[in-house]
């Protein structure tokens, strides 16, 4: 499928594919990019702005170096000889209009069954854990995050609008990733170590949460 | 004991059997192929049809490139001097028959469980997960699908007849995979990377409904 | 520690240490044998016996060719210049006198909570299970086992008696596996492979039993 | 980061750091050391006392021999050139006080729940398991410890005397490691295969308590 396109336009990447390949295998070894789920980004350019991002439907547990596309800020690929990017780039493109240098979406267990089992209240409050130190900023365990939940949607451009309305409204509080309900999390960072880093934070908040809950 | 048996007939197929002790390796990892059980094929002829199928007995997280059998489709050795296949080889050339290319059939905990505890509504449905998307054909989280059980039973002849009737019948949805009560679970694709991609999203699914349910 | 030992009367036996090196490590993995518990052993003389086992306290990860002693059919050392062997090889000695060739005793979680939760009822029926088929002349998932708990005890001659009282008294059924309260699970087998086939196959139905009281 | 570092200062400790770095790998690999929580120290100078400590915010998977810090018994570095220890490394300096050779802090989601889960009480108490026979000093599985909870804070200084005081009261029991409420797990040993082995006991004692209350 990768043979028809051209791949010299990957080839200046050659370390942020290894990075975003390694990323995956920890993601799928975990469970948590299972069944060609997920999708993973890093800027390679900013001025436009250029994201590498996975192309659709690859198996995250074994990517290749030829499994990404470039697109710029609206998720068009900026050259036509490439595989086609998920999607859901779009929402990695609002993540990077919000200042991410990496953008990471998994679907794991936890994440997909809180998303509904929270619907109702349209996200998730997590407060007074020391593991939220982990996410950009957070200097204390005294500290309550708001993931959001969104409904789910094959309707991508409408979601990334959600998402956008979500951010610009000042009364809402810092955003450190989000849920779509029964689909997964979407997190990012500067680099794509800080991304890889909040992704491990929120995973292991959902499952404390989840398995609280498992035992009353 | 595979020193007595002819090697040779499976000297063209070690891309296909270097693809299935991968995929043990990693069902046997995640502990869907515990204990020797679990047997996986791939169509390596197709006209007459032919399988190569995992021989009865082997250690799924160590595969041998000889631990493999060449079937015909009522799931019989093509030549003589070959290791058993498993009794169940007669499902896998079921799921040929419906035009697979590919057969996984596992054993994991929560397909198990589950099997029992909803064996008397008859099956599972699934629906509204956005994971439901990995399955061929499926565009949309807004699908459910119906995954049947059947009970188990050591006449295989007689639960193939099973699995060939539920799918004659044109009251019945499309069938993506069922599982077999307190047995475990087969599921199929075109290509090895589809089943292994359907049998991720089929066990993901069903943990997401295994630990939804031990939360209320 | 090993320093002090005479090596070369475990040289012949590099295959043997292997295949438990081996072993351990994959249930160290699983979290079957952490903290350096558990303990494995393989028959490597047939008259009079001789167990190779592993030596007390050791890593069960990261076992070296050198943490094994080779002990008589009592679970006396053969030759002084040995490291200590644990407490419990009498209870490896018990099933080699049942006719095993290898004896794997681990310490799970699920071993160690079900040995407690089903205490007051002596043991644990396991019925109806495929898996069950992975059990040395096992043929239909239309059988039951029961699997013993005795009462932990330091007093391991004492618990060694206990388990031949119980494997004597021809009313119990066939004994393919117990567990100890609060302490873990032994099984065995023909060879190796088979010992660890068992050991993976009741790890499973434990799993499947403790997960399934767990939804209720 | 650690460009700007005198890395001379930590080549004498090559197996030190490279022992740190292994059991950094098992801990991520668990999942007790996610999102570069955690830290972990060993002695390396007996008088006057210094300990070589991972420094602040690295990911615990795949630290590399340059991510460590010298300090003294009070915490700070022994020279001005190195990368920033965590605010926590007092904690190691007051196990160290109590005798440790080796300090591990993790951070898992068992430790996480079940310290809010007993915060009340006080503390857990862990009796009864054979598995308890893996902390230095304990023979038998008739033993029962007391691992108390702290509440959390960032004010370590403060946390540091809290736990120096619980061990200078003798009417408390022997302190074989402790919780932070929320936060995570200290446990250590004289050597660091002996803190290992500790952290992998308490870890699967909690994790037992965890899922036994799961049950019920």
């Amino acid at each position: 499928m990768t043979t028809k396109h051209d791949a010299s336009i990957l080839a200046p990447y050659h370390e942020q594919t290894d990075g975003l390949r390694n990323v995956g295998n920890q993601m799928w070894t975990r469970g948590w990019s299972l069944g060609t789920s997920s999708n993973y980004s890093v800027v390679v350019n900013d001025d436009p702005k250029h994201l590498l991002v996975t192309a659709s439907g690859m198996d995250k547990g074994h990517l290749k170096n030829s499994d990404f596309v470039i697109v710029d800020i609206s998720g068009h690929p900026i050259s036509p000889d490439q595989p086609k990017s998920s999607a859901e780039t779009l929402l990695h493109c609002v993540a990077v209009e919000m200042g991410a240098g990496a953008v990471l979406h998994t679907h794991s267990p936890w994440a997909t069954i809180l998303s509904e089992h929270f619907a109702a209240q349209g996200g998730i409050e997590i407060a007074g854990f020391e593991m939220l130190k982990g996410l950009q900023g957070i200097t204390t365990h005294e500290s309550r995050i708001w993931l959001p939940i969104f409904n789910n949607t094959q309707n991508i451009p409408e979601l990334a609008a959600e998402v956008r309305d979500y951010v610009a409204d000042s009364k809402n509080p810092p955003l450190y990733g989000y849920l779509i309900r029964r689909h997964g999390m979407y997190t990012w960072g500067k680099s794509l170590s800080d991304a890889t880093r909040h992704i491990e934070v929120l995973e292991f908040l959902l499952e404390c949460i989840g398995r609280q809950i498992s035992i009353r």
